[in-house]
């Protein structure tokens, strides 16, 4: 079998039955204003409403679901300094697996401190590992805890319960569209492109049930190595990007991701920090939303086609997945006021 | 009849059949973290999510589809520098009713455009009316013109048929609340106070379904005009309150509101502005939705509780109405990051 081919629709639908009850079936918005800007239907996908705010906890649930009774007694770890770390810490509480979370010692406070505060209530041991940024890699420290103590890792993006889990986003969409109008279906969904889990599993989804969807997947502009290796299909990396996409800053995508990104996206696009801040503000100002930076990736992809593509995306029907809502108050008040 | 028995259930329940697929059915919210903070269940109300982004929709919606035929080609008017305006504006130009709209010349330039925006698709002769705020009062100059022209007058808040149109947001939690779970009701709900318009009509409805039901009304502490007067039963007012509850700055209750707020309200509390931004926080941070200020208070206030009468909440159904969303981002920024 193909790297390509490791998620299947079904595994999708599984992981979705296996989901039902642990996360938010999250709510699909419309707003007139952005209909009117786009002249086309576009159907919202609030992840930022989902819990710990982020898809990730769909992935994160699924592949801890997953497990196998002896792997669940020996516990999970993981490394990431965002989302996908709180979601791990929730899902092990929630699921009673010990969850070990290596996260850099500059990770900011607040998550660090939400992590832990989630990890509260995971079965003993559980705990945040802090690293030295410049002494070691997370992967590497990762790899040696978890040798050490038998702990089954589970990365932020590329393994294929991660991408299944991550893939229920698109599927729930398509379902509750389905829901409110028999047939319905969508003619292209925007989705951001980190590592590209969230990217994979949305692809594999929409092409199952929509096979006409055209799938684009959004990276900002400084950390465009998806966009380059989708285009080349050779895998290119980025180093410390610069945007404030914290959640897109990945310096490239897995094995699995790459493969299913190039075999399944059929648009790779990128928007620069300032679309992003554009995007965050039409949220917040016309669908009284919160969303992180990179939540607000597709939403800001959306926006540039409109401008530069009208033609192509009138009268269709769109879906845009909002990723997250986990935005520090404060930062977010400096990127409104600049 | 009383005023304070002017609107009834039944006003309200027709109101609610005449607004549907006029209104947006709001979301109803809920937040683990939320609930753990209070220890009780609470159900809040999204309004912020209404057309317009604020429960004005609704009152003025009902208002105009209440006029006879006769009325109706005469066309309204109203006074109003906030979300009434608004809602009147797009309530003219969704029901072809002509509308004019008498704002201060000194209206945020922001709500001035977006009223003359909706009015764009209102019949003629629509047309927004700046006065000098120094030289009249709105009011008189509202009736000046609605004699001349011979206008029907909405006024924002103190009008039966307005009023039935609020009260809908709390018939339609209460019925959210049904369809969820056979029989269940709610123990207290807090509705925030300007001109009274809100309370009064959630007020009627929540004593006519859930009469065991506490209604409490929260302002800002530097307009605690309808406390006093609910207090001293004596009308009290007043005079350009500093607060940044824009839309909880009118100067008194109006003379139905103010016996129904008497009739039908358990207890009037008061908020400070600090205490608004710390609601606004945990809305953005925590549930991921934008609140205005004044959409603020009545979080404000079950938070305020929760630390002064934590035994009296505990273990409760609480419903909470957040009013509207509408708030300039760059004043919002402000707001965070003082």
């Amino acid at each position: 079998m193909s790297l390509a081919g490791s998620v299947t629709i079904g595994d999708i639908r599984g992981a979705l039955a296996r989901l039902d009850g642990v996360v938010h079936r999250t709510p699909v918005l419309t707003s007139r204003r952005l209909e009117a800007m786009v002249g086309a239907r576009v159907f919202v996908k609030a992840e930022n409403f989902q819990r710990i705010g982020s898809f990730k906890y769909r992935g994160a649930s699924n592949a801890i679901m997953r497990l196998g009774p002896e792997e669940r007694s020996r516990g999970v770890l993981t490394y990431s300094s965002g989302n996908h770390a709180q979601a791990i810490a929730l899902a092990g509480a929630t699921q009673r697996v010990p969850a070990t979370i290596v996260m850099p010692s500059d990770a900011p406070r607040v998550k660090l401190d939400a992590t832990r505060g989630y990890l509260a209530g995971a079965p003993a041991p559980s705990e945040v590992v802090v690293y030295d940024r410049m002494a070691t890699t997370r992967e590497a420290l990762g790899e040696r805890i978890a040798r050490e103590r038998g702990l089954v890792i589970i990365p932020p993006y590329d393994h294929p319960d991660v991408i299944a889990g991550q893939g229920t986003c698109a599927l729930e969409l398509l379902e509750q569209l389905v829901a409110d109008e028999p047939g319905a279906g969508l003619d292209r969904l925007y989705v951001c492109c980190g590592g590209g889990g969230l990217l994979s599993g949305c692809a594999i989804a929409a092409k199952a049930l929509a096979p006409g969807c055209e799938v684009i997947g959004v990276e900002p502009e400084a950390a465009d190595d998806a966009t380059r290796s989708f285009a080349s299909r050779t895998l290119h990396t980025v180093e410390n990007p610069g945007t404030i996409a914290d959640g897109a800053r990945t310096p490239f995508l897995g094995r699995y991701t790459f493969a299913m990104v190039c075999a399944h996206a059929d648009r790779m696009m990128t928007v620069g920090d300032d679309a992003l801040v554009g995007a965050m503000r039409f949220a917040m100002a016309s669908m009284k939303i919160v969303v992180e930076p990179t939540g607000a990736l597709a939403l800001a992809g959306l926006l540039r086609d409109a401008m530069e593509r009208p033609e192509e995306i009138r009268g269709q029907r769109i879906g845009v997945i909002i990723s997250g809502g986990n935005v520090d108050l404060t930062d977010l008040a400096r990127l409104l006021l600049d």
